[in-house]
Order: structure tokens, then sequence, then C-alpha cells
């Protein structure tokens, strides 16, 4: 394993450490227990946006940490649930007088370490539980995996929140943006945990998993490597039998990187999915491509589409500030 | 070789015509030849700055291409330099009466396609030379290559040509950011030419490469993999020796993704030269840490030091509004 690391004990700490140092105009660490906090100054009664999860995704989501976006986020270790502790001092950090939103990706862990936090806090809470991921059915036993959707839902909450929404509204538009967003991903090589030292699984030269998730686990479907367009057309089969959108429907288009994808393919993975989409008589009206939801150093892309409606455009184009996504500020 | 393409011949149009398309609010493309120009409209008088160079290093130069930074960005084919009328039709597509400034790194290829487009348009123009690369030596033959450093100048003098700087003064500007400008990259494995499919040269599992350039060539030395901090100390040493700076000098510090580094590692780097630089009484300033000048999939990074006076923070800061670089706007 080559990795740029002291030791792996330490990684996470000093990674944040960094993180935070570099954007000290956006953000604040606190090491013991960790949480990522914005700086700039709320108004009096805003709902407190919260997230979290295992580390490895990054910038997902201490990168989404600022003004018009996220209060906090709790960083677990490397693909690892965040603690409830970390949860309740972060909220004791930010919560301003209109409770505390967690936005949580579907995994048991998350969920339950969440929950946890939200019975022992004094403030008001409410959750918003993401499960974009169609590589598994509705009816699995767990139910669908939180996948890079997730900062869709906490871009758009984040701005109804700085716009003042209290927390029930937030959390139905978080609860109605989830449930018209939909991501598929596709690796050609696995990631490695700097703990195991080597990739989770292996995939002869010939072959791609398709339906992967973000945590080095198998997919769905492992198939022979194709074209670039053919993947995309699985890809995207997949989220419009999902969402089933009508025709002129306004969508916005998110290709994912895994972490060691070039941006160039990204780019041609765009194309190919925009294409899709526009030969269909759907409306691309948003678009972002990049490493936004990573999965340490996988080789490989997602793609993810939300249905669009005004209030939801309004409120993506709202200015944001965070060291990752910022526009408008 | 795994990728995300369909054919290779049209793996730089399909790219383009994907990046273009995600970022229809900031860029146009030319497809015949190729070129990237802004289409927020410019104050007259303006000086058009144009950049360029192999593909491959996204989102370096295309992704700069906006408000306060690049007019047009000329794309050669991966690793290769653009061709001279790639440069006359985009100098003719973006002069506004300021005359043209070429930002050319110091590639023997792009320099002389650079200097032949600089004597076949009907504008006034300069260039600016970059070749921030300490890895070799400044009496190497060819000159010191250009690197990760090229960004700053781009933002620095986009943000003076912005302001209404005229053509000398913009020229001068790059020149003197050039001269307090210091890269040197490491690479943890080599990246793979999509046309050559395997990578251009092989580290035991144990070697790392020193000194690495941008083009999948070998760098200064093979050497030992050891610790990150280990690594950060001697290409700091190498930017500090180059460079030379007084106590209390204010610098900006660039820790730069050559394309398959997860950020959480670049994040820790970054921390690690941020500490080298304080513990010798420098002020970091302004930091910088993503993948910004990358050499397809290779895993590494480099780290760039600019050191500033007042003028250069001022420029930094000013607003920027392209696909990869963005605040204030």
């Amino acid at each position: 394993m080559k990795k740029f690391i002291n030791n792996i004990d330490d990684l996470l700490a000093d990674s944040l450490q960094g993180f935070a140092k570099a954007h000290a105009d956006i953000v604040q660490l606190n090491l013991a227990p960790h949480y990522i906090k914005r700086i700039q100054p709320t108004a009096a009664s805003k709902v407190a946006l919260i997230s979290g999860g295992g580390s490895g995704h990054e910038p997902l989501h201490t990168g989404f940490v600022g003004k018009g976006m996220l209060d906090a986020a709790c960083p677990g270790q490397i693909f690892t649930s965040p603690t409830p502790d970390q949860m309740m001092v972060a909220a004791e950090a930010v919560e301003n007088g209109g409770g505390v939103l967690f936005i949580v990706k579907n995994y048991a862990g998350d969920v339950m370490n969440f929950e946890m936090a939200a019975e022992m806090i004094d403030y008001p809470s409410e959750t918003v539980l993401i499960d974009d991921d169609v590589a598994l059915p509705k009816n699995h036993s767990t139910g669908r995996r939180g996948v890079a959707g997730t900062l869709i839902i906490e871009k758009i909450v984040g701005a109804g929140a700085e716009q003042g929404m209290d927390l029930l509204a937030c959390k139905a538009l978080g609860e109605k943006v989830n449930s018209v967003t939909a991501s598929m991903g596709v690796a050609l090589s696995c990631c490695t945990v700097p703990a195991l030292g080597k990739p989770t699984f292996e995939l002869a030269d010939t072959q791609i998993e398709i339906g992967v998730g973000i945590h080095g686990e198998r997919g769905r479907d492992t198939v022979d490597l194709v074209s670039a367009s053919e993947i995309v057309e699985q890809l995207m089969h997949a989220l419009w039998d999902d969402l089933k959108p009508s025709p002129k429907q306004k969508v916005l288009l998110h290709v994912n990187g895994l972490g060691a994808t070039p941006l160039m393919e990204l780019h041609l993975i765009y194309l190919a999915a925009a294409t899709f989409l526009e030969s269909r008589q759907l409306l691309v009206t948003r678009s972002l491509v990049g490493n936004y939801t990573t999965s340490l150093d996988m080789t490989g892309c997602s793609i993810t589409m939300t249905l669009l409606d005004d209030e939801m455009i309004e409120l993506w184009d709202a200015p944001v500030n965070t060291a990752h996504l910022r526009w408008g500020c």
C-alpha cells in the first residue's frame, strides 16, 4: 500500500487539522470529539444542519460546512460511523434557537448513532434519511444506501435554512428532494482502506463493478468492461426506471468521481449522460461534475439525477460558501 | 488499461464537449480548432489572457477560463502542445483592444507553438513563461518546467487584467509572480496515457519518485517510500533553498493533487507543509488544496509556494468566476 500517511492512527486527525487550517476563514475544528463547524455567524432561530458519517468520502461532509449549507459535520474514522457524542457536542456548538436537523445517510451504524444523539440533546431535532442509491431495491432489508445525492439535499436544505425555513419545513424539503433524487455508481477498480492495506475486492483487468457503493463493498454486478457510453446507458436506465420522469422535466445532473478518476473522463461521462436525458426530452437545467463524494482512491464514478421544481432551482442557486462548493458569496 | 472512454481518438473532443456543456454559464467551446473561451463580456481594452498546453492536466487550463482569470485556453491532445492555429483563432475571438498576453508553461513544443502564434496574429502580444519546477536546476539546458504554480500566475495576472492593467504591466506582474513561485512534485505511482495503455514508468511497491513532472516522465530520484512528513520535508527544503524567504514573509501554500490521491491525504500533506513553514517563522497567509494541475491518473502531489506582497494578496483575493476556481462572484 502506498499512501501519504505518517501513521494510520493519526491519519484522520492530521487530515482534519490540515483541512481546518487551509480553510480557517470558513470552518473551525474541534478535536475531542471530532467535529467541524462553520464560523460565519448565523441568524437567530436558523435551523442548524448537521451531517456526518465515516471518513474517506471527502470533500463530503466537512467540505460542505459553511454559509448556505451545513452548520457542522461529524467525521467518523474511515468508513466508520461517528459516535453519538460527536453529534451531541456539535449540536451544542451550533444550535441557535431553531432546533437541529440531522442529515443522515442510510447505513445502520450512522442511523443508530444519530438517533442516540437526537435522544440525548436538549434541543428540538428532526432527521432526514438519505437513500438515493438505486443499486439496491427499495424493499432491501436495510433499505437503500445514501450516496452522492446527499450533497444535493445538503445544498438545497442549507439554502432553505439560511432563508429562514423552520425545522419542520426543512425536514419536509429534505425528504422531498431525497424522494426525487437517484444515484448509481460504477467502479473500474476498488479502494484501499489504509488499515487493511490492500483493495477490499479485486477486479480482473477486463471487469468492472456496476452498482457499487462508497465503502469498498461489492456492487450489484461484475461485468465486462465496455465503452463509456454503454456504461452510462446502464446507469441512466436504472435512474430513469426509478424516477420515471415526464418529458420537459427539469433535472440536476451530477457526475461524481469516486476518487481516482481524471476529470477528463468525468466530463466525457457527463456528456453521455446529458445526451441520454436530452434525447428523451428532459431539460438538464443544473450540473455538477467533479470529485464530491469519494471512496478513498477508488477508480470510478456515480451519476445522480434530481428532478427539479422552481423552488429547488432557486435554493440550489442561492449563495453558498464552503470549502468545496462555493458560489454567489 | 481501464478508463471511461469510447475511443481514444474522440476522448479529447468528448471531454471538452462535456466540460463546456456542464459549464455553459461560464465558457463556450470552439471545436475546430479547439479552444475554450469565456462568455462573460470584458471591458474594452482589457488585456486578453490566453493559456494552453497538452491535455491531461485538468482542470488546468480550461477550468480557469472565466471572469478574473483566463479569457481563453487552448488544449492540445494529451501531453501534446496545442498547435499555433488554436492560439491564433482564440486570440481573434477574445482580443478586445488591450492586446494578448500568452501564459506559457516552459516546454519546448508549447514555447515554439505559442511563439509562432504570436508572430502571426495582428494584435500586440506579450508572453509570460512559467518555470516554477525546482526539480530541475536553473541552468538546465531547456530551463525549468512549468507546473502547478501556473494557476497562481493565471489567477493573479487575471485579476490585474480585470482591474485594467495594461499589457506590459500584466507581463511584468506575471514575471514577478513566476520569479517568487517554486514547486516540486512526488509520485507514488505513474499515470497511464490512453494511447499507450500502460504506465509510462513503473515503481516498485516500496518506491516513490521525487521531483516528478506532470507528463509521466521520470523525476529526479527514485527513493524508498517514507512517511508523509519526511516526503514533505524533502520537497519543502527544495522550495526553501530556491526561494530563500526571510522571516515573517507572507506565503501562499498550494498543495496540488496529481489526479488519483485522496483529498484526505492532500490535507495531511498540507498540514505538514504549513507546519514546516510556520516553524521557520513564515506566515502562511493564503492556501489552496486540491486537484488543480493533474497528470491524468497519477498518484502523487506537488507543493507550490509563492512569496506574497500586498498587491499579490489583493489580486489573489479578487473575484474569480471559473469552473474550478470561484470566489467573490
